[in-house]
């Protein structure tokens, strides 16, 4: 038995001792030093570009401008998952504080970075604006004025573009009759959420190192979604998937900043114009203009019966998508049906825009638009009890979704275990159904008050979706597994191979599992969406399966018996019944003489959503968990002290035990982070703390006082679900709850700042 | 079509561009430069290494000896493809001058060179032994005392072995009754043949980048056998082969010198010891020392009638196998079988012996034990003409096989062409039924004589033999070819491309193909043995027709229609007879949304001898070739100048014609070089001349005034032959003969140096 067993990850001798390959350690003979100049403004047209006086810098091999790019049939120089939307460098305007808007390649990053002094860049200003409502008033400013192409995109990827408008996509949902669902509630909460945008912060930041060569283009990158960068690479360079190799060693944490096209475009085409290698690694103040979560807006309108049961919810999200759509097109549709909450409500309506402006571009973040939506109606969950008189958890459990349910999308759930997750989250921090007053915390002094709370949330995954794996049986029946699934420090590689030993019952240590490299190893559509084990799990398995069924045959043949009559196990095919008739997967190989048995598997989800109503299916399965905290506010200071964090998951089949419960505790700990401080501030659209002084991220002084995870299973049901994000997004309206409970005061704008709680008990009626 | 035309290497760009990636050119980050100690000494036994100096030395990272090799548990020492008789350096004994004793790892290459003067051996010499015969003598010096593995080995291996004398292996064949042939026979000649041991000179050295870490090894070789290489790293480090990696760029020419074992074992364990990875490039000196052609003595006797007709053949052939086994095991067996020549002879008896001697390791080299036996039979049937008065052209055209014949391992042989292929030759030349005497060259002075010979030769491919390919059709149509072929400058690439691209029916720009990485790329025997174009060709061509049966299936229900209906044509599924009725390759990839299409093919010969009468199946078919040439013969230098040379090779179906012909110019230069000075020289076992000053190789003053090649084919019927050796062994006895036939006077060991004709001239009679 490989699967359900807490193996070491098989990577964590490389991992302590160093050795492990990351992007940022590849290295190609005769590399340049990649450096890229910025915009210093917000939103400007560019009148001219001039890169002479740098590119007769000695040392300086290449200079990329825009120059390089228009009037020229080779390149197409527009990228972007969904729109293509942005420029290699910028062409005819910049639009946020830090969009590249030339590459300079060189001999070593001195000379690189002098050279940026030399490029001179002439602007025309324009009016900015970085709210995404401000965005979509008449008047407002516009970013695009057209899209340059449509990507061919995602299979799941609902469009309502508005060219020529700030509004970037548009998502719907429509579940009964809003209108007559408030007719029927006794009670009605209207609010509005909002929370800034934050920073993945990765260890590792974006790195690419790229060759192009004999007409490929090779990119060793720190990407999550190697094959969307073939694909974009493809199109940019106008050749052949087959000529583009995207290779992906193990990732320096990721957390969604990794996902889709960053670095990669200008990193290749920069290679391409030096007709050398080129190596950019930005610096951590650049990683922040890389990429961010959503900012968003969030106006929430609910209705609920006088017992709790809700009859109708409305939702307008705003989701600021910053200067490129990136994949925020499809972001605001999970951050839109996601806002309905894991509770069965016959009416909802929302709407949820992505929306241009002029700030660093939004995308992939741990959560994926889920902890936006949930921040809302989890805060306002808590409101409605305290308005109802109700004890919170007594309102979720009324109302959370329960098998057979439908969802907002209309399908029926399956597979349901919020009643028993809530159930665990209340014990584990002694819920008490408390009065909804402040209470001031036992044996401590006045200053500090003290108040729990429990949320729960639900999250898809991508659906439909599609992973292809591949086995190498070898002639010694050792096993490769040939995966495109990115390991990021999630334990991708180990949960792969335990899948793969138990499947093909071998021990784990006569498996291999590959890193991604586009040439060789089959299609992964994304390693995000906390899928991985899901189904590239289910892929993996599948290939084995393929392998399993031709070693039988080979079997069957040497041993003269029937297929069915064969078991594999242990790493031999026997007989059944007859012992001493048997032979290794290796001898069945080497007779065989076919050198290696390969097998693969294709794992595709089918679903989609009706673009008008959202109506359809969303997710293959859903994601649960639940939070209980119990918090600590200190009222002269304002401080928030986490006492105790509960955190817990439904995960169907756990693969690796201990992982999860590490995957499960870093979330609760990302949550954190947003929760109490994180925040990329800005003034006049230029980010003001894009470093890790003045940009605050959890530290082990910030951990609860008490951090416990609970992960269930339901062994040989349930499917393997992901749960690598599905613990982030209750802990932000976990601690506000639990500070409301403590102080009697909502904040409904993250994060959780001193100042806030201040400014908030000073209002306090 | 892609098959059948001349289209340019797919990486001839790179080539001349200089872009291209050889192991030579492989880097890792904290590289290690590796070099090697060598015995000064034929033959001795080490007493002790003190390496204590060298360690200390500043800069030196690691100096592996015997002492990292014995008395531990971790590593096995040895390796060998067959008996795994070749200490990884030397363990109990040296057994000829560059026998590895040591390696250093060091920081650069003058520490690491310093560090070699300063490990100190003590050895105690030993008797040698050079010549083979001398070798199989009661009292001759023993070089293995036991054998301390054999090898799972290659599956048409027969083994004879002997352990404690120096016979390395026998192989036998025996047809009909010799004895009763000669009774039979008007005329029996008995000859000995002998031709030394010479280079391959590829211009790239052998090279590995070596790297051990976590219970993994990864090697980029310099290597024409991967497999065999992983093979060989696996049973070392006594690990699964999930676990090593060998990855190979392209090489800058091999010739055989890359096959099997070679520097990979010493690179790994040194950079084990290290900890860090090792690069070892070899100097050319050191090439000289790493492999060479087998120098070979063969004793034959053949029996004729009076008409020409041949009855009897006996040979002996004594292989000079050097101090380790290598590949000789198996080679003696083509070189055995081999000598019986491409003739109908009903009593064949031969016995070809591998043999232990103290000089370099002798193993596979262009032509694979078959240009030794031509070099004797086809200078015999010249020989045989004279004395029977008979023209060499009717001699050969007289007992050659034609369809139906049984070879001399009793195999009947189909698809002979040597009858087109001899008389092709004679036209070329103008081959006239001359006397066999010698003639003055017209309008020449009277120093110089000219001759002419026509020469033919039969040579196997190895049977059994396996190779497995993958192709993966990608979202756009567009097709990556995976295989482990190895790319030396033999057109690997673009003959695979152009057979997927015909088989796909895709443009050759839509496809890629792969260099070997054994993680990822399937199961491939070895690179050489004329092989690669007809094996890989046909696994190649298997896996794209599994890709394309699955695109139809898909096709068919999305097109609705029935798979048979359809035809994959052009890029296009489209429903016979309705043309508007189509989709792209692409089009149907993301359809079905299985990311892409995955096929596989395993092309698997069967064959093998017994191993006491040689008789069984030798060769799934036979490669043959005849040549024909015209020299002039300097008598009072010696020189033998060539006017003309005619080489033709009968090759199935041509994948490029123009690379086919390229191939056999190529083997014609080879020949040459061998036929007329090419030679190791050895004093006391000290190689005299291990430069390429001392050893000549052909350059463009030696071509020959006239070189024509003509490759006869047969399409739609034949299968795709290997003809990258086929035209080697009839150059040296073409040379040979036409020199005989100028002078009168017959040299029967090559090479046909000046000094040689005028010894032979003077001691005419």
């Amino acid at each position: 038995m490989a699967v359900g067993v807490s193996v070491p990850m098989i990577d964590s001798q490389e991992r302590v001792t160093g050795t492990i390959a990351y992007a940022l350690n590849a290295e190609l003979p005769g590399t340049l030093v990649g450096q890229v100049l910025r915009s210093p403004h917000p939103h400007a047209r560019i009148v001219g570009v001039d890169a002479s006086r740098a590119e007769r810098l000695a040392g300086v091999v290449a200079v990329l401008t825009r120059n390089d790019l228009v009037d020229q049939d080779e390149l197409f120089p527009y990228f972007g998952p969904v729109i293509r939307d942005q420029g290699v460098v910028a062409i005819d305007k910049v639009r946020f504080v830090g969009d590249p808007v030339a590459a300079v390649a060189a001999i070593d990053e001195d000379t690189a970075r002098e050279a940026l002094d030399l490029i001179e860049v002439e602007y025309q200003e324009l009016a900015a604006v970085f709210d995404a409502e401000e965005a979509l008033q008449p008047g407002a400013p516009i970013l695009h004025e057209r899209f340059p192409a449509i990507s061919s995109g995602f299979a799941d990827v609902i469009l309502h573009l508005d060219e020529g408008t700030n509004r970037c996509n548009h998502f719907k949902l429509r579940k009964g009759d809003v209108e007559e669902g408030f007719k029927q509630a006794d009670l009605v909460l209207e609010d509005v959420f909002r929370c800034p945008p934050v920073q993945h912060v990765p260890l590792e930041p974006h790195v690419t190192l790229a060759q192009v060569e004999n007409g490929r283009v090779t990119v060793w990158a720190g990407t999550q979604t190697p094959h969307v960068i073939r694909a974009q690479l493809a199109e940019i360079f106008r050749i052949p998937l087959s000529h583009v190799r995207v290779v992906v060693h193990t990732l320096g944490g990721a957390y969604g900043a990794k996902c889709y096209p960053k670095l990669e475009p200008l990193a290749a085409v920069l290679a391409w114009k030096a007709r050398r290698p080129v190596k950019i690694v930005l610096t951590r103040a650049e990683d922040f203009l890389a990429v961010s979560k959503h900012g968003v807006t969030i106006h929430l309108k609910t209705g609920a019966k006088r017992d709790g049961t809700l009859v109708a919810r409305q939702a307008t999200c705003y989701f600021n998508a910053g200067a490129y759509a990136d994949i925020s097109p499809r972001l605001i549709k999970n951050g839109g049906y996601g806002t309905a909450g894991p509770y069965r409500i016959a009416n909802v309506h929302i709407d949820s825009y992505a929306v241009y402006t002029n700030i660093v571009p939004a995308g992939a973040f741990r959560g994926y638009g889920i902890s936006q939506g949930a921040w809302a109606y989890e805060s306002q969950m808590d409101m409605l009890a305290d308005e109802l008189g109700m004890d919170p958890l007594e309102l979720r459990l009324k109302n959370v979704l329960r098998d057979g349910d439908t969802f907002a999308t209309g399908e029926t759930v399956h597979d349901m275990h919020y009643e028993e997750l809530l159930r665990d989250a209340a014990r584990a921090i002694d819920w008490q159904p408390a009065p909804p007053s402040p209470f001031e915390g036992e044996g401590l002094g006045v200053r500090a008050r003290r108040g729990k709370a429990i949320t729960c949330v639900i999250k898809g995954t991508v659906t439909p979706s599609t992973s292809s794996a591949s086995v190498k049986l070898n002639e010694d029946g050792s096993l490769n597994v040939l995966t495109s699934s990115v390991e990021m420090g999630q334990g991708a590689k180990t949960v792969l191979a335990q899948i793969a030993a138990e499947e093909a019952s071998l021990p784990l240590e006569k498996v291999a599992v590959s890193e991604p490299d586009t040439d060789s190893t089959p299609y992964e559509q994304q390693t995000s969406s906390s899928r991985t084990t899901f189904s590239m799990g289910s892929a993996v398995g599948l290939a084995v399966r393929d392998v399993r069924r031709q070693l039988l045959v080979l079997a069957a043949e040497q041993l003269e018996a029937s297929a069915e009559d064969l078991v594999a196990q242990d790493g031999r095919v026997a007989v059944k019944g007859v012992e001493d008739r048997s032979l290794s997967y290796g001898e069945v190989v080497r007779k065989s003489r076919r050198g290696n048995l390969l097998g693969h598997g294709s794992f595709v989800t089918q679903g989609g959503l009706h673009p008008e109503t959202g109506q359809g299916i969303a997710s293959v399965h859903w994601h649960h968990a639940t939070a209980g905290c119990e918090v600590e506010v200190d009222t002269e200071t304002g401080k928030i002290a986490v006492l105790r964090f509960h955190s817990n998951v439904f995960a169907g089949r756990m693969v690796n035990p201990r992982q999860c419960e590490l995957q499960t505790e870093g979330s609760t700990l990302f949550g954190l982070g947003q929760a109490l401080f994180e925040e990329m501030l800005y003034e006049g659209g230029q980010l003001t703390n894009p470093n890790l002084s003045d940009y605050m991220i959890p530290s082990f002084e910030d951990l609860p006082c008490q951090l416990t995870t609970r992960i269930f299973e339901q062994p040989g049901v349930s499917e393997m679900h992901g749960i690598g994000e599905t613990s982030v997004p209750p802990v932000m309206p976990a601690i506000a709850n639990a500070v409301a409970r403590a102080l009697g005061v909502r904040i409904t704008d993250l994060p959780l700042t001193p100042e806030k709680v201040l400014k908030a008990l000073a209002e306090a009626p």
